[in-house]
């Protein structure tokens, strides 16, 4: 049984759960290393408290699931069976008891939860989620190194980029040049919608790359990852053209020190919230607190968005192995916005940033 | 009141319901004009059987949202509101009967449904989803001006990419040049992750655009589409790289005369199964039947897969209006795969390919 699927057994046996049933791409991926996109068809990895876990998906995924190196069992099914009442009988071979069943609340959906009520009357249904989301916060060395790597190639997509800019060529084009030279290097997949936005645009929250052309004086923000083997990287950052005026140098510098500040305290035993805390601290002292409308960061790994969530709430204390961005940005209407980011890992005795694109301020003539 | 609300309000007072509350961006677009993506956030329109249906967004989304033509209520919050305690009041303001509240049981989740069931103890939740898809199913003339162009931009991805073709190129390459040019061109989504695929892969249903580099005999099979105003294409050709072997030929053909077929008997009062019915048989005949794993086609609209669902078995009869996929292919493992796929309308008394670069087999050399 492999470590993962080991530590959430016992976490069920401690809580007296029946079963849990997962049913996401990315707890699914993170249990047994398949990554599987269903669509409308059922996915789940189903694990007990004791006895062994077992993988259900679509016949023609049943090889892909064993290549990817799970060792258990794995059920496939037709599109004629019914997926539903072959995993009740599974489960009911197993395990006997079905007072309480961990699903993930906020994946399943409504009529997925119907269907597993009916072939378990009386189950009670419990969160799987905050479980697995607290398991998936430290990651081992496997991870790091695709994290690592996943980090390098959003350094090659911002240098690019930067590299792309011309007076006259449109946001799209520039974006398009980015994963074109990406996909020349076998990257299928960006961890989102990729953003290159110029002028006042950059400033804007409801941006959205088009035809606007670049043009002096205009701040160019690219923000961007890809995804490699499961795992997402995240860079944000921005540049100049022809020159900077004494307002954009200011915000661009304000923000560099905020981040630089948040980086500096960014190692073991420090709050998440300190991080955002401390950045938030140095914007509102240059006057730009208003401008700085979200939180510093978030975690990083099989999803773009997971924990920890570094908001200025969150009270969790950072520990070696924990990935997560800092991004503070300061967004001026009619000005502009200056967002930098990178992804950085909590080490022994502090961090170590994985991405690692020149931060000073570029102009680029 | 907008035709579409009207039309929802009079079903759910034929059918009882207290109010329906939808929350997909499909949907929410559908009945409102307001394109959204409000991620964990909540995003709903609430409709009921008499008075104002409203919406409720975040309110960073509020302006968009009335700039996008709707004219009823918007009710805003912040990050710091319970939004579902706001959703329970603005509710409980315009009725006092809970007993049958529609949702969409297939997108909202558990997590998401219970804090309804607590807003609104003793509802059961029915189903809107049903009444929703037959209602996309049969498009007006704004939405069939906008599938068009989306189809248009489709054939031109296409022709981008053929032009493109080269021994030694990758697939990756060729995908990132098709991209590149519809970029260009403004579109920044594509309905789906754009396939070229070469070689043996192109008989792959798992296959997934690499490195691969292009060389001669090889089938290349495109498959893309873009998005326009919230709208969706979706075509696919299949070209062979300096000649053709009989049996690619043979293949080619026979896939050809049934998406010709297909087409023929595509007009008003057809059963939608029968289209499917009709290219099956030719398939057959030609000894390839078991290498037609998947149904003729889909419906196609404000998502790449909607009703009807071109499939053997569905009894719906095609009216004017019905916009759908015919997508018949043939995929011999070692040999290679070719799809030939067309966005068709259904027009007062036959059909329309919205999609049209041309069909017969093209030897690139």
């Amino acid at each position: 049984m492999n470590r993962r699927i080991h530590e959430l057994s016992s976490w069920l046996k401690e809580q007296q759960h029946s079963f849990a049933l997962i049913t996401s791409t990315a707890n699914v991926f993170y249990l047994s290393g398949f990554y599987c996109e269903p669509h409308e068809r059922l996915l789940g990895t189903v694990v007990f408290p004791d006895g062994e876990a077992f993988l259900i998906c679509p016949n023609m995924e049943v090889a892909q699931a064993r290549s990817t190196g799970w060792q258990g069992v794995v059920i496939g099914y037709s599109d004629s069976d019914d997926p539903w009442g072959l995993l009740q009988q599974e489960i009911q071979k197993r395990t006997i008891a079905f007072d309480q069943v961990a699903i993930e609340k906020e994946h399943l959906t409504y009529y997925r939860a119907e269907l597993l009520q009916n072939s378990f009357p009386g189950a009670v249904f419990q969160s799987v989620e905050t479980k697995l989301h607290t398991m998936r916060m430290l990651k081992d060395d496997s991870e790091l190194s695709i994290l690592r790597e996943a980090a390098e190639y959003a350094d090659f997509g911002v240098e690019i980029g930067i590299n792309a800019i011309k007076k006259g060529k449109s946001e799209l084009e520039i974006l398009a040049t980015i994963e074109f030279e990406l996909k020349k290097k076998g990257i299928n997949k960006m961890s989102f919608s990729t953003m290159v936005l110029s002028g006042e645009k950059s400033a804007d929250p409801h941006g959205h790359p088009g035809l606007k052309e670049l043009q002096s004086g205009d701040f160019v923000l690219f923000d961007l990852g890809v995804v490699i083997n499961g795992y997402c990287s995240d860079i944000t950052r921005t540049v100049i053209i022809d020159e900077a005026k004494e307002e954009q140098q200011r915000i661009y510098q304000t923000v560099l020190q905020a981040q630089e500040a948040a980086l500096s305290v960014s190692k073991p035993n420090t709050r998440a919230g300190d991080i955002d805390k401390t950045a938030r601290t140095i914007i509102e002292q240059a006057g730009y607190g208003a401008h700085f409308p979200h939180r510093i960061g978030h975690g990083l790994g099989i999803d773009v968005h997971e924990y920890p969530s570094m908001s200025e709430n969150n009270d969790t204390l950072l520990q070696k192995g924990m990935v997560f961005t800092i991004e503070p940005g300061i967004y001026v209407p009619n000005v502009g916005g200056v967002r930098i980011e990178d992804d950085v890992l909590v080490t022994d005795n502090g961090h170590e940033c994985l991405t690692n694109y020149p931060k000073e301020m570029q102009i680029i003539k």
